[in-house]
This record gives structure tokens, C-alpha cells and sequence, in this order.
């Protein structure tokens, strides 16, 4: 498959239909991952009432469960839109944030994988692998050295979703499906939300409603060539942060050119 | 009325007196409306504690009550802080996010109409048409093609509020009155929080106590003279939300050179 | 003492221990504050939870408590986070954003330094002076014009906490030894959140288990230069955030050269 033409492709489906995309997410993250939001053409919406998420999830093509920075409330919005997702066929993407660094956190990404159809889940190595009973986080920060595939692995296996480890390299497994996808940047690791918008671009291209497995690839792929056209001429994490939603909203008109996914034995 | 000296003449009086500016807001844009507080001259404070908001709004010289992220919490802080405006004569603007697309969202911004003395509504198309009965919105964006003339038309004449509809211009509805401000660049269609930094700018601008529907036309049309500037060298959204505040900070240092403000016929 | 060699030492300890920042902060700076804390090279969390912040907090190496934006709940989640902190010898700083301006700022500020072991409070003149009886604030910014040096010293004779007030200059009182720190630059007035984020540098060099006066003094230096240097050129403040975090990031490599700390008379 030519990945780069089928990555513009969704981009270019993507900007023509304007799919909204309902995050229930964390004060760290909020804005820039609207930001990527429209950059690659969607539309965000933030919303955590429990009183509007099952209608604003309903009108939505994309819902994204961000457990960054939990609430009661909040974890019950996310359980009430993630039953409206099922209702109207919306797919949901799981960031399981600091999955491992406390049991709260634990438990809600489990009780989520285990009472809604989640369609993919998107974490560090440290984050997906305590999930499964291994994985070493220090906050939201993996540390250990598990390989990232083995864990992407046991993690489909155990719960049957779309699975995407993200790191030096990613790791996206589904269904007789592994992909790696080698691009990215050192510098995403120096700024806060670098995983939250891989999950976010996951989200958006989701909405084509497309092969779940493939579209994670492409989505990780482009953003992560955004990643390495935003680090040209070394900038510091500031400005790589503004660089990138740049660099992410000129997907579309400067192609993904170098996007890098290979599609492995399973 | 020479509008550019008028403008200038606003932010020198908020640069002279600091006024402080007290938002109850989402946390997408609360960042970015702080920031653009400070950068008109004015102070901005967020705080959204049932316990202390009508103490803080007590001291402001505005109060910003946006529904972006709302909770049954925020819903209460909003009302107490209304309440504390109206005793002590401050200025409330109503930036009503996403009306139309949760029936929450459009309850709640009927109630702080109906309950609250609101000085200046501002939203987009969508937003305002959904209070009237028409309007239609994709999360927190217009869709549809109602003229933005006539929705600020009738919001005003429903609620007798002034009025601000904005987007690719910008109309302000008032008692006797009707501006039309021809400022602005579509990259503010590509930055989250492009119209919730309006309506602060609407706010600062109000604090100097003079004629509501003028006071919103000149920070429209000087918010929008920053977003020319920005623009300009047709930057990507990421850097384009850095020199926004930026051109903003730098308004009254440069003058408002180009604003574009039209008294048309009522 | 050589403080240039001292603050590189701590960023070199910091970058090689990667040690947990667990931050209950505010909407507005959440971000801001988690990319500083990368950028000194510790790694933050935002977890303001109440069922998991005794647990984050066991495993970070320094808890960072900003009222900011206050809530029932997070307050209770501070307490409970500073017991665990007190628990487990992590050290504590308290920024009082807006202690004055209400009640329940000042109140929960009190409240804090009263039942938790606060290592370092960092404020403005106006909050700090507020919590001993003196000070002006408006909304989270000082206004009057006490000595900040005696209003650090006022604190710390009835609170016994290392003082840092911080402002034109900044000033460190702890036991038997007063500090000021000769660094920063006007810039940082114009963008919220940078008292924030000096809170943030405090709570990063805390970590090394080092003198806590000291150490906020390196921190509150070495933070200094880097808006120094991301003032260069004079950018608008927009620009002039990113940069700050651009050389917050590269202090480490580029050495703090120009560091002012004084040890003064006690």
C-alpha cells in the first residue's frame, strides 16, 4: 500500500467534511490538542458535564477518553459519552495517562476497556504494559525497557482493541495486523502533551471510519513527520510546540513525504 | 468618530488603570485569554470557586462568564458572580460556546440572559442563532448560512443585549445603533479560542464604563487589526497564536492603523 | 560560593534523575508549568484527584501546591497530597496565586501553612504580604509598595518557611540567611503564569534534597537568565513564552552565566 497517498487522502477527506471531535480530557493538554484538532482539519469540542456528553458525543464522529487529570465527574462523563459512542457508532480512543502511577488511574482505564467498545488505545510502553500487569511509569513517563512490541502484543491479546504503543518507534497492533511506524522526533519527549496529541491525531483520523489498525499508522506516521519538519534547524521545545501545529496544519497542501510505516509478520 | 484615535484612547485608559479583569472560563482557553488580557493593559484574574467569586468579581472592572467547559459547579459560580456584577455595576459579557449543540449549553446561556443584567453577548453565527431559534453549530463552530446581520437582529431584539455576531466580519448590535467592524483573518478560523479571546477583548475594553455597543465595536476591530498583523508572512496556526498576542500587546505602542469600523444604517 | 557551578550542578543532578514533580496547580498555567518542569529536565505530573494524590505524591521528589483556581475538592487533594508528602519527606512548596484578593485564597493559604510542613512559599509582595497582614493585591497581581524585604522576612519570623518573594528583584529569606536574586526581565510581568512557573524552577531544584533557601535561590537565578535571554531582541510575549521555555531547556547545556544571587546581611 502507498501509505503517503492514502495518508493525504484521509487529510483531504478529513478537511472536506469537518468531523467533530468530542475530547473528555486534561487541563494540561486542552488547548493544544484543539489546536491539533483543527490543524489536521476537524473540529474539537471539549466537554465533561455529565449532563451534555451523551449528546454531544451522539453528533460527533470521534470521541477521545483522556484520563490525564481524573475526576468523579469526570470519570463518569467518560463512561456516560462511551455508551453514546456505542449507541451511534462513534469510534472511541482510549489514553490511558499514567496508567500504573496510581491505582485510580488503573482501574479507570481498565473499567473503561472493560464496560465500553473502546476501538483503539494509545499509550507509552510504561502506561500500555501496566495495563497488562508489567510496565514502569514514573508519573506519565514510561521508564523500564520492556520492548514495545511485546507489550502492544499482550495488550491485544488480552483485550481485542487496536493497540498502539508510542515511542522511539511505534507499535500498532490489530487484527493478523502489526505496524511499526518509524518517524517522530526527540524533541516530542521534551514538551507535555506530545502523547495526548498522538492520540488526538489517532482520533481525527479515525472519523473516515476506515480500518481502525491502518488509520492509527497513518495518523501516528503524519503527525510524527510533523514532528521531525517542525525539529528542523533544532529549536527549543517552545518553539517546537508552536512549530508542530504548524507543521501538522500544512500536512495537507505539503504531503507526507518521508511518513515511514511498515507493515510487519504478525 | 474617528474610531482609530478612540481605540488608542481606550487602551491608554486601560493601561493607566490596570482594571481587573475577572473571567469564569474553560480550560481549552484560559491561557490564551489571560494572556490577552495582560496584553491590552488589563489584569486578568480566573476563578471559578462557588466560595469566592462574588468577592472577586466585587473588585473587577469586568466579568467574562464563557460556557466552554461548563459544570454544575461553574454553572452556580457563574450565577453568584452575575449577581455580585450587577450589585456593584460591573460589566458582564456572555461568550455562550457551543449554544445549539447540548441543550446544557443553550439552557445555560438562556438562564444568565434571562437572570443575569448582561452588558455585551459575543458568539459566532451558530451560537447566537441557536438562543433565537435558528442557528446551527458543529460543536462550537457555525455551520449553515444564516446572514450574521439578521441573527444579531434578532438576538438583540429578543433580549435587548448588545449584541455581537463574529466571523468573516464582525456585526454589533446596540440601542440605535449597528457596527459593522471589516477586520480579521481567516487564520483565527484555525487557532482554538480565536473567539473567546474576542469576547476578553470585548471585556477589557468595557471597563472603562463608556457606551457598550461603541466599546465592542473598537476591541473587535482592534482584536482583529492585531490578527492582520499576525498574519501577516502567512504564518502556520501555532506561530500565528504567539504573534497574536504579540500584535495585540503591541496595539497601543503602534496605534490601530486600518481598523475598519462601519455605523451602518439600523 | 560559586552559584553559576551550583545551579548547573542541581539542573545536571535534576536532567540525570529525572525526578517526579507532582504539581495541584490551576487551569491557566497547567501547561505552561508541566513544560518548564520537562525543560529543567524533572518530570511533572498534574493530578489533582482526591482518591490518588496521597499515591502520586509518595513517588514524586518534590509537590508543588498553586491555588490558582481553587476548588472544595482540590483542596481537600492538596491536604491529603501534603500529608503524603510530609509522610514520605517530599518537600512542599506553597504559591499562594491571589492570596488577598479573596477570602478563600487567603484562607486556604493559611490553612496550608498551618496543618502541612511547607518547605518553600513562593509569591508576589501582595500575596505573601496578605498572609501576614499587610499587602495589596489586585486579583493575583501586587499593587502597593511595600518592601519586599520586609515583607519576606514578616513571613518568615511568623511562619518559619524558607520566604521567597519575588518581583523587580526577588528575595529569599530562610534560617540565618537572606538571598536576593538580581535576575529576570519585564517581559515576564506581561505573560501569566510566570510566577507559576518560578514556583515551578523552585520545586524542580527542591529535589535534589539540598538547603531549600539555597536551592530556590539557584532556582529563582537560573530561571531569571533564562527570560533574560528569551528577552533578547525584544519579542512581544507571545513570542517571548515559547522562548522562555526555548531557554529554560538549554540552561543546562549553556551554563547560567550572569546569575546574581547575593547573600545579604540577615
Amino acid at each position: 500500500m502507498n501509505y503517503e497517498v492514502k495518508a493525504v487522502e484521509t487529510l483531504r477527506i478529513v478537511a472536506r467534511n469537518k468531523p467533530l471531535v468530542h475530547h473528555i480530557t486534561n487541563i494540561v493538554v486542552a488547548n493544544d490538542t484543539a489546536n491539533l484538532t483543527l490543524g489536521l482539519g476537524a473540529l474539537p469540542v471539549m466537554a465533561d458535564a455529565v449532563e451534555e456528553v451523551e449528546e454531544m458525543t451522539a453528533s460527533a464522529k470521534a470521541l477521545i477518553l483522556n484520563i490525564g487529570t481524573l475526576s468523579g465527574e469526570s470519570i463518569e462523563a467518560m463512561m456516560r459519552a462511551g455508551r453514546s459512542a456505542a449507541a451511534h457508532n462513534v469510534p472511541i480512543v482510549l489514553d490511558p495517562v499514567g496508567a500504573g502511577a496510581t491505582k485510580l488511574r488503573t482501574e479507570t482505564a481498565l473499567r473503561i476497556l472493560e464496560e465500553l467498545p473502546v476501538t483503539v488505545v494509545r499509550g507509552n510502553r510504561g502506561e500500555i504494559g501496566a495495563l497488562v500487569g508489567s510496565g514502569q511509569v514514573r508519573g506519565v513517563e514510561a521508564v523500564g525497557d520492556e520492548d514495545p512490541r511485546d507489550v502492544a502484543r499482550r495488550f491485544f491479546e488480552r483485550f481485542g482493541v487496536v493497540t498502539a504503543v508510542t515511542g522511539v518507534f511505534d507499535v500498532i497492533v490489530g487484527k493478523n495486523k502489526v505496524f511499526e511506524v518509524h518517524n517522530g522526533h526527540p524533541l516530542l519527549a521534551r514538551i507535555t502533551g506530545s502523547g495526548c496529541m498522538a492520540t488526538t491525531a489517532v482520533g481525527v483520523f479515525l472519523t473516515t471510519g476506515e480500518d481502525p489498525a491502518l488509520q492509527t499508522a497513518l495518523a501516528l506516521g503524519s503527525y510524527g513527520v510533523a514532528a521531525e519538519r517542525a525539529a528542523k534547524h533544532e529549536p527549543g521545545p517552545g518553539t517546537f510546540r508552536s512549530k508542530l501545529l504548524d507543521e501538522a496544519a500544512a500536512l495537507l497542501t505539503k504531503g507526507v513525504d518521508g511518513i515511514d510505516i511498515r507493515e510487519v509478520e504478525d
